[in-house]
């Protein structure tokens, strides 16, 4: 009878068991611990097996394509726009391959820069496109190469187009996607998951329908894992398209790419080059609203919606692939309104993580890049391993150099214009880089009706976490306590809590009390007798731009001020306060100021010799609280600070 | 004025703050993490070391000599004395080298073998006595490569006694002590810490005192890190020789030998070993009383304790050593009247550490070995590297096989008469061992009038811990949920509490309720069904002989179940339930059954058929209440399982 109740554990641990003589001293020499925490599938596996997974468990899905920017500007908004798009939960993104704009460069518009950026910095699950018309085997196979290099895992392999008016073979090059599907495999074996195009209406240069499901079928058994099929205006003809591919054997995973049309403009061009007819009734809507844009995308919208659900309904379709046109609105409005959309983003750990496989087993990090991440990955780049489970005793963390500000993905959202607006055209003193942190925390508008909505250190608004600690955070600002990074003391709530929860549900998460501020040295000098009093319970780490450290951290350290447990798992822990690191950040940290802020202004000017002084004389001040169970002790810290001063 | 307050970072990490451009890509390369939480010093220091950081900290110690024991027997009672002398806190114990009893044999009296047992199984700093007359360099070699593979780290060298009368130099062999330390330091480098003999009266032979005084220094001076002196019967006699030592250039510490008189026989024995006089006025006292044991052992006591006051209080000593005869009563009190022995040993870990220098970084073991932790460190002796942080997902633990029940520090210190007494002469039936194990818990005498006071999962009484529990455990035991592990929910409580505190004072530990129990399939069968209302909750493995497993564990993964946090430091988490380790304790749980207890039993006689019947036919359970912060859900479990089989 119990044999025949659920017998969950592995097969191979059983017969383990079972031949118990196989365990002895030999075999313990591949002993060879993985320290793995599976808090998230979603980082271990690839692409292919996510998709068979949510396939099998009924769990419908979508992704998201996107084409590079033309300029350094676009190029930002796009990430902005990566990171906004991702919380609404894509399985992958893709980005197209622009043979005109370089595309295997390192320019900050190429397709390779921005999925390496996508991969990276924002943390997606990302495919490549990559064409092969007109290139030497040696430039594909550097091009692969160097996608591996960056941490990219699929390609997308297509042909491209031709480059003059008809297509002509070329004998020693690649001529079909097929060729591109074989020599990615025979190059780099089983390393990348391939994706390539099928089109539900056959390719427009087919010799015919049947030919081209022909040519489809040779690419997915030459090695392909899935195919994304060009747009199309009906559900019918994606169904009929996925039934003849079943017919013929081809039995990978077949994603729908969906269209909202958005415009009257992009779909006409968007159907000039893909060859596409656009159905009558579709055209006979479209034509007399033509110059109403909102009314298009509303039908547009509606259109797509219709057709999602018809495929979904059909229940041959397991994902959605949208040609999103690099904008927002209408993809997220289709995908809200089909309930695809992930309104209660679960954050897998307190920060993003990245989705480079030498990173899958991440899962710690120094606090004090919690509103810089892209800044943190970008430094630790070069690592070979990353710290998980512990972040151990890191006498040598080696951070890379943050000297290119200028990067993209590093830069500051806003112009100069409105960072001036917001931090100041001119300082007078001290006190009015005191207002303008002051009123970054209050959320009030500064005295030129200006809200100031980002900091040299924070390019969003106030983490809805710190919102908890407004009050005290306005307080001490004002008074020349300028903080840069905080965090309560939680004790044990459910981690499904919506602001300070994460990780799987059923946990508990926890978090020390955290408070990170530049002060004057006068302020240092008080605060340090008062820590006197409270030895113990604060840990501290008081550093100038010069490096002159003052701590009581035993040892150099780290000390965990997040961490949570969960049914069934190991303890995660994934931010500590790192001794080593710190001094690392700091660099950073004052850099900001100067980088930042001192540079909107003119040399010599008298509001960047204040920022110029502050930069040069403040102290960068970290403080944790030991005792989480008890009430967050830092407020009264920097009380007595204050008191001390008067 | 800043700069003149505590800098207590390390110059190594302020320069390479300061010279960051060092800190590139290039030397990431090396980023080795070291993942060793610094929890407790003195896992990581070598024995001279401790000696430095102790004294320095003006922390008097103290330490214990032990000679091998004769009959295996003993040796089962000597690991015994180690445990709870052990707790006491020696900084280490001393095993000394008998040539006539094999002593680098593996045989369980020998030398080698109980230093490796002390240092391995019972987790003590220890030095390794050897002698190097009549021996020739290979054999040496031979006990050093052996001793440094078992994990020994310190060698007290010695001379040795003369085979006949005389003594006379060997050509090619080893005649001092001092041949033997240089032959230490050629071959072995700086890997032992090395202690050698002083004699505060000189050494018999030594033709002068003076000379004696040079032969020590040529001793240190060929390597040796510190010196134990020749046991003396007044302090001024020691005093003067750390004088006369110092003022010819011995530096290193200095540990005189204290032998406190605990018989008149052991005394005469002693002092005609060691042709040591023994001062009039002690004679004068002893000889009236020689025939009173217990009055000779007092004076001995109250004479040691109040030279050691004077040895103390003369500021020259830090640590005094204590030649124990193998005997517990007069040391301990010697030591406890100088307030030195450890009252309340505060244990670093949940569970005992071992001193083997490859365990250094040990912090995680699967809680099925709580009561068995030698027979854990034999079942993973053979791994490189041990889990650290995190247990990870041990997909392959390789533990050994545990064949070798009849291994003297795995053995019951209760031989099979008394096994017997409390485990029942003659079985009845299934429900005369539920009496047993109702008994072992209540601490009741069983119907014959004994205590059970061990089982053959644990060879103790009930732990202070489990003691919490003994209510519930006693109900369920009785009706046939026959427990061997189980553990208290605790949320929260100081790392200082008596019961279930560890590690570094000012710290927070938390547990997760844990039940482990062998039970018929019918009471399993009842419990699965209950377990479906609380599945989420309650993560269970259950297995029975044939190693059938039902589970609801994700994806095999370890379940934390002891964590603490500490102020400035990482997260330790140093017990989990591992479902794969689970497989392999299955064995070994149900093979005590058989080896323990059936085997006191005729062959064939109903008594062994009773434990062979519980053997193959029951299960063993594990449960975990994942919600530690609520009340303990698993004796409502139970209770639940009881009802339904109403």
């Amino acid at each position: 009878m119990v044999n025949e109740t659920q017998q969950s554990c592995s097969a191979s641990s059983s017969s383990r068991s079972d031949g118990g003589s196989s365990s002895g001293s030999e075999s313990s020499k591949d002993n060879s611990r993985c320290s793995t925490p599976v808090l998230d599938a979603d980082r271990h596996e690839r692409l292919r097996e996510k998709m068979r997974r949510r396939q099998e468990a009924g769990d419908k899905w979508f992704s998201l394509e996107f084409f590079p920017p033309r300029t350094a500007n676009a190029a930002v908004n796009l990430i902005s726009r990566f990171d906004r798009m991702g919380a609404g939960g894509p399985l992958f993104i893709d980005v197209t391959w622009h043979p005109a704009g370089d595309p295997g460069s390192d320019k900050e518009t190429s397709s390779m820069i921005i999925a390496n950026t996508a991969v990276n910095y924002c943390g997606l699950e990302t495919i490549l496109h990559m064409t092969c018309c007109n290139q030497t085997k040696d430039d594909i196979t550097g091009h692969l190469q160097k996608a591996k290099r960056l941490g990219l895992k699929n390609i997308m392999a297509l042909r491209g187009d031709p480059v003059g008016e008809e297509w002509e073979e070329e004998v020693d090059g690649f001529n079909y996607a097929v060729d591109l599907v074989k020599h990615i495999r025979s190059e780099f074996d089983d390393y990348f998951d391939i994706c390539v195009a099928g089109y539900p209406k056959g390719h427009p240069e087919a010799e015919s329908y049947e030919a081209d499901l022909r040519h489809l079928k040779e690419k997915v058994f030459a090695g392909a894992d899935f195919i994304i099929t060009q747009l199309f205006f009906r559900s019918e003809t994606f169904l009929k398209f996925m039934k003849d591919c079943q017919a013929i054997g081809i039995t990978c995973p077949i994603i729908p790419g969906i269209f909202p049309i958005q415009g009257y403009h992009s779909l006409r061009q968007l159907v000039k080059l893909s060859k596409l007819e656009v159905p009558q009734e579709i055209k006979d809507v479209i034509e007399p609203i033509k110059d109403n844009d909102a009314a298009i995308r509303n039908y547009g919208v509606e259109l797509a919606v219709s057709m999602c659900r018809e495929l979904l309904d059909s229940g041959m379709v397991h994902g959605l692939h949208f040609y999103t046109l690099n904008r927002e609105v209408a993809t997220t409005e289709v995908l809200k309104r089909l309930g695809l959309w992930n309104e209660d983003p679960r954050r897998p750990l307190p920060w993003a993580v990245s989705a480079h496989p030498k990173r899958r087993v991440e899962d710690v990090r120094p606090i004090f890049w919690a509103s810089r991440p892209k800044s943190y990955i970008y430094r630790t780049q070069e690592w070979d391993d990353f710290p998980n489970g512990r972040w151990g005793n890191s006498s040598s963390p080696a951070f890379g150099e943050l000297r290119d500000y200028y990067l993209f993905y590093l830069k500051s959202k806003s112009p100069r214009e409105e960072l001036l607006k917001m931090w100041g055209e001119e300082l007078t003193g001290e006190e009015s880089v005191f207002e303008v942190f002051t009123c970054y925390i209050t959320g009030e508008p500064n005295r030129n009706g200006h809200k100031v909505t980002c900091m040299p250190w924070n390019d969003d608004p106030l983490a809805t976490e710190t919102n908890l600690l407004k009050d005290q955070l306005e307080k001490v600002n004002r008074r020349g306590i300028l903080t840069i990074n905080s965090q309560p003391n939680i004790n044990g709530k459910p981690s499904t809590d919506p602001i300070v929860g994460w990780g799987p549900s059923g946990g508990y998460v926890f978090q020390k009390a955290y408070l990170e501020f530049f002060a004057s040295s006068e302020i240092v000098m008080a605060l340090l007798k008062v820590l006197k009093k409270y030895e113990l319970r604060v840990n501290y780490h008081i550093v100038n731009v010069k490096g002159q450290n003052i701590t009581n951290a035993p040892d150099l350290q780290p000390n965990a001020v997040t961490w949570g447990i969960f049914p069934g798992r190991e303890i995660i822990q994934p931010t500590v306060v790192d001794p080593v690191s710190f001094l690392y950040w700091k660099d950073e940290a004052f850099a900001l100021w100067i980088e930042q802020w001192a540079k909107l202004y003119e040399e010599e000017s008298p509001s960047r010799m204040i920022i110029q002084y502050i930069h040069d004389n403040y102290y960068l001040v970290n403080l944790v609280d030991n005792d989480f169970p008890l009430e967050n002790c830092l407020w009264q810290v920097v009380d007595d600070t204050f008191e001390l001063l008067n």
